[in-house]
């Protein structure tokens, strides 16, 4: 992994990806006490930055693999964006999702013109059954995030906001990615490592789910006791990654844990100052930002809204709990 | 009015407006039967395209008669954009607004630093009122659609669409705009007569509030006969601007009439389907897009989304009702 290949991928999503903008609101710079920018990846491609790693590593591949299609494991997001990106290279895609993910997300995955294979969590080994379609099918499997052109895709969005900073006069700030695995937030820490050496990323999580920062603090890998149980099903992932945990922990800072209600809040914070639909797990960054202040450091804080694939009653349930 | 007077607009709002993008989403091109691309204002600074005739109007007014203020009148929009721009002008606002106007409209215009002036719009005369405050405080009205710096202001989102229309290779086009008094779309419309002749400005507005669509195929003006009992508040005005219907008579194409359902189920897709808050009135020009495919022309559609200044109990209604 380094700054190289993700800028060969920044080449490669020239054009295919939606360069988001940096966003603010001085009622959000209000409730922060600090300046808060916004980089809406809720607007990319499929709802969330995972479009950047699908068609990263789909365009990566040789033409000959990638016309026997490709396989992802997801709960809904990085699905969704290798599902438009092999779509958009003629190519077939097939995802192993969760049967407890949220129906929009499973809904759009097909409608982007992928096979849904659903399988238990409780009750079912997702490898095992990944296994045997990569092998029965000659499918190519990209993982979700411990895949370096998955990373070096995700990293291409630590480029725009290295140019963004720049523009901005923006050279030191704490840069708060929301994190599952690692994927999101290592890519763009060697990008800002390059272009941005003063913005420092922070991984957010959700409470209970804060591997990355239990990890980040011990030195070493540690794995969440629970798997399920969140709205941010997003990040929830067992452990960091053996590519995505080297990086952060060379280039991150302390990890953020938020409250679920405090994700909640935020995504109503979303809706009414910036007008844009974040999901749970995609809000976690912004929860950071607004009520965990006293964790952050400098005048400027950026964060990502990660993604905005959310079921309406899950996103009304939020309005109605914070939304004045 | 004339396209230098946006040329010059445009060239004072840079740095300080919002350079909204040009979306777009599979699931909406699919509905609508064609392509359909989306100008979300709702992103612009105080939500709404508003920000832009207010800074326009405010930043062209004479220093010393900016120092003693000025007034809009407003159910909530264009209240919030000229007091933001008074505001980092360093000028008192006031703005009247109805008392029924959505709660969030008029708290947000008292924290963007602008005394709020409520009447009743059943009871009392709102021009009255704002002639007697102009006079005593000597404020400078700017009127939210019938003045010349307002809708230059709003012209240079047609600037903004030209240059991306012609960066797709859009050359022919409908560009749908959400209409009330005219001023967005009159502006739009001197924009794209310089800059983009092949798009062709429709104003959108919601039934029973269709002046300008039925002033525009009398070929004279023509009032509404309500002028309240609609959620697209925004856009709910007596009848076209003396300024604006000329310029929309010698270059729109006929008016498009939504109903209120139509408008709430393209709230619904912009929240599922571009992950943005749209507000009522705001979404009237994508509900003709999806849902009038008939009354349209061409492969391509423009559309704006104007603003996203709903109230969380109207958003949640219209998820309940049209969000699977």
């Amino acid at each position: 992994m380094n700054i190289d290949m993700i800028r060969a991928a920044d080449s490669r999503l020239e054009g295919k990806v939606r360069r988001t903008p940096l966003l603010s609101s001085p009622f959000l710079d209000e409730i922060a006490g600090r300046r808060v920018w916004i980089k809406p990846e809720c607007l990319q491609h499929t709802g969330s930055f995972k479009f950047r790693g699908g068609w990263s590593a789909v365009s990566a591949m040789e033409p000959e693999l990638r016309a026997k299609g490709v396989l992802a494991m997801s709960s809904g997001n990085h699905g969704q964006g290798v599902a438009l990106a092999a779509a958009r290279h003629g190519a077939p895609a097939v995802v192993l999702m969760p049967s407890d993910a949220p129906r929009q997300k499973i809904a759009n995955t097909r409608a982007l013109g992928a096979e849904v294979v659903l399988y238990d969590r409780a009750t079912e080994d997702r490898d095992a059954i990944a296994a045997r379609l990569t092998e029965e099918r000659s499918l190519t499997l990209i993982r979700p995030f411990d895949e370096p052109e998955v990373i070096a895709g995700q990293g291409t969005c630590g480029l725009e906001i290295a140019r963004q900073a720049t523009e901005l006069g923006i050279d030191k700030a704490d840069m708060i990615v929301c994190c599952g695995g690692g994927g999101f937030a290592s890519g763009v820490a060697l990008a800002l490592e390059a272009d941005a050496p003063g913005l420092r990323v922070r991984p957010a999580e959700p409470e209970d789910f804060d591997d990355m920062a239990r990890s980040l603090a011990a030195g070493e890998i540690r794995r969440n006791a629970k798997t399920a149980g969140s709205l941010c099903d997003a990040i929830l992932t067992p452990q960091p990654g053996a590519l995505t945990f080297p990086v952060l922990s060379r280039l991150a800072g302390p990890g953020l844990a938020v409250s679920e209600d405090e994700a909640l809040r935020a995504m109503a914070l979303a809706f009414s100052r910036l007008k844009l639909v974040a999901e749970p797990g995609g809000a976690v960054a912004l929860a950071a930002a607004l009520f965990h202040g006293d964790e952050i450091e400098g005048e400027d804080v950026i964060v990502t809204i990660s993604g905005g694939n959310v079921d309406p009653g899950v996103f009304s349930a939020a309005l109605e709990r914070f939304g004045d």
